[in-house]
């Protein structure tokens, strides 16, 4: 049973703006292909419209189907994912579905369809990419408006994290 | 007597790598005005040659001030400047000289002359801005090429933090 709840946009800088390192996911425009990758640099830059940046090198197969759909996901792993999320950002997706090869559970995303991990994340923001060719060439850089949030409400709730009683723990553990 | 060593250029990005709130220092062209303001939304971009992103409002004397003089200075606050962050991020410069008003002693930049501060803080980065209108424009985006940087070598030593034997808390303590 996910615990994820709907965060209001107005709120979803608030799940970035600790400078999390976090898990990009990604899918081609027909589908048949996705990724995940780990990305330390992001950072909101506007609260309202909700919108990010992230840089993704060009070289990536995540860039590639970022490109392809235009849309992609930035989710929050928690302290159970430290691995995986090393795992994921030492390897390339273009020969094998890193969500298959490390048992990653995906669900769409409610209004691109983009993949979102949820188990052991504290929270994902469905993006889609506002085309921006010189910062995407020159920087990597790609901008983005966040279309969907959802948070974990053991640790997320009423648009603020809370970690009292040591529920930011329980994110790593099974629901 | 400061305990700031060089840093060299290509591990800079990881003084920023961790996503900290960070402290944004500026002078006009001509040196007659200064300020410091707090920024959440900071990221590199790129390791060599270094660059980074930083959000700041155009409608902040620190933009003005950046788009005046072409530099801005990233300072790394430690845990006993955490009041002082968040009071120069509350109140703006424009009327005030912060330096002056806080007792924050500044340093000039070994490149571009940029007011550093050191006392407090963990690291700085003296950066170029990379005239980029639209980014700057859309998504008050600011790219910036770092030009220099150094580091408290208590907690930061031959390219990497360390927080060992507890010396994170000596930033905060009196040299």
């Amino acid at each position: 049973m996910s615990l994820f709840q709907p965060v209001a946009l107005e709120h979803a800088s608030r799940l970035v703006n600790h400078g999390p390192t976090v898990l990009v996911t990604s899918r081609s425009a027909d589908g048949t292909r996705r990724n995940v990758m780990a990305a330390a640099w992001s950072m909101p830059v506007e609260f309202t419209p909700p919108r990010i940046a992230i840089v993704i090198d060009k070289h990536t197969f995540t860039r590639e189907l970022v490109s392809d759909s235009g849309a992609f996901g930035i989710c929050i792993p928690g302290v159970s994912l430290c691995d995986l999320t090393y795992a994921v950002g030492s390897s390339t997706g273009r020969e094998t579905d890193k969500f298959i090869r490390y048992g990653i559970e995906a669900t769409p995303g409610p209004t691109l369809g983009v993949p979102l991990i949820e188990a052991g994340c504290a929270a994902w923001l469905e993006c889609r990419l506002i085309p921006e060719p010189h910062a995407q060439d020159a920087y990597d850089t790609c901008f983005g408006e966040v279309l969907a949030a959802a948070a974990d409400t053991r640790v997320f709730e009423r648009g603020r994290w809370s970690f009292r009683d040591g529920r930011g723990h329980s994110v790593s553990e099974p629901e």
